[in-house]
């Protein structure tokens, strides 16, 4: 009879647990670009009556003849704890998100490499006054709204080409907590 | 000695007064397209999660090796009644405000056309859960945000060209009252 293995990867004693980490440029640097005025430079336009802070994500769309869509996304709220189940990622194209009401939100990605994708998943927490702009192939999961209902203004890429790839979590990750 | 003009374009008795219409998508229709998802279809995505309202703009930014922007305009309140002084338009791209804190805020646009232009601004309420996007050489009024400084997303153009018309308005345009 064999002893029961501590090893079990999908044992619930080896789940990963998560909890978010405030959104910065600075952190979120190797998945995309957080939209966010905070700390930013700015111009005057409009005589003096109003701020520009320009050009603030990539926007990654032409490939292939895509064109920009601006969309709108309206999300359920989701209830924490919340296991990771899968990540999606566009091959031909950035995404950005903002957020509508602003409320806090969940990011969550996972930089591209070998198994097991689950040890590299990171979570954060936009403030609600922040949007993020995924780069093209940045593994992340599909919206994780707080709390309320929310919507979001999405600027991605409209084509014929199938631009979503998909990728189950191969350990059990749950997000705990927002903060 | 002459009478006085009852024909002085600039006396205040033949200031036009405007007040604010709802903004609609068909009342808006000759000047651009209004982001809403009020009454629009969608699908599910995400495992029926969310929903996506697809494609609610058309976004028009590519002219003379134009990429696409996202930025964040901060725009002081305006207070009423205001004066038309001038309209702007954008002759290489259309350009696109969502607000971002949900509140109303003031559309000031005129079809093209011979003088005086003054004779034909339209003025729209936008209910804070809408955004507009102006058809390129669509004459507007930059933005007029109302009761409190107020962000909005933009999504316009990125290029070298000069990409800003100007326009005084012929004759006293005063925005009266919101509603």
């Amino acid at each position: 009879m064999s002893e029961p293995s501590s090893e079990n990867p999908i044992e619930p004693a080896s789940q990963i647990l998560l909890r978010a980490t405030p959104l910065t440029a600075q952190s979120f640097a190797a998945f995309g670009d957080v939209i966010e005025i905070e700390g930013r430079d700015f111009r005057w336009i409009n005589d003096n009556t109003c701020k520009r802070y320009d050009d603030l994500a990539h926007v990654d769309v032409l490939e292939n003849g895509g064109r920009p869509l601006i969309s709108v996304f309206e999300a359920a709220a989701r209830p924490l704890p919340l296991r990771v189940r899968a990540l999606e990622r566009h091959p031909l194209s950035s995404q950005a998100f903002f957020p509508l009401q602003a409320r806090p939100f969940l990011i969550v990605v996972a930089a591209d490499g070998p198994a097991p994708i689950a040890a590299r998943i990171r979570v954060y927490l936009s403030s609600g006054s922040q949007g993020v702009n995924y780069r093209r192939n940045t593994w992340h999961h599909s919206l994780i709204a707080l709390g309320r209902r929310s919507s979001f203004l999405v600027i991605d890429r409209g084509g014929a080409d199938d631009n979503c790839e998909q990728i189950a979590v191969d350990a059990p990750v749950v997000l705990v907590t927002a903060e």
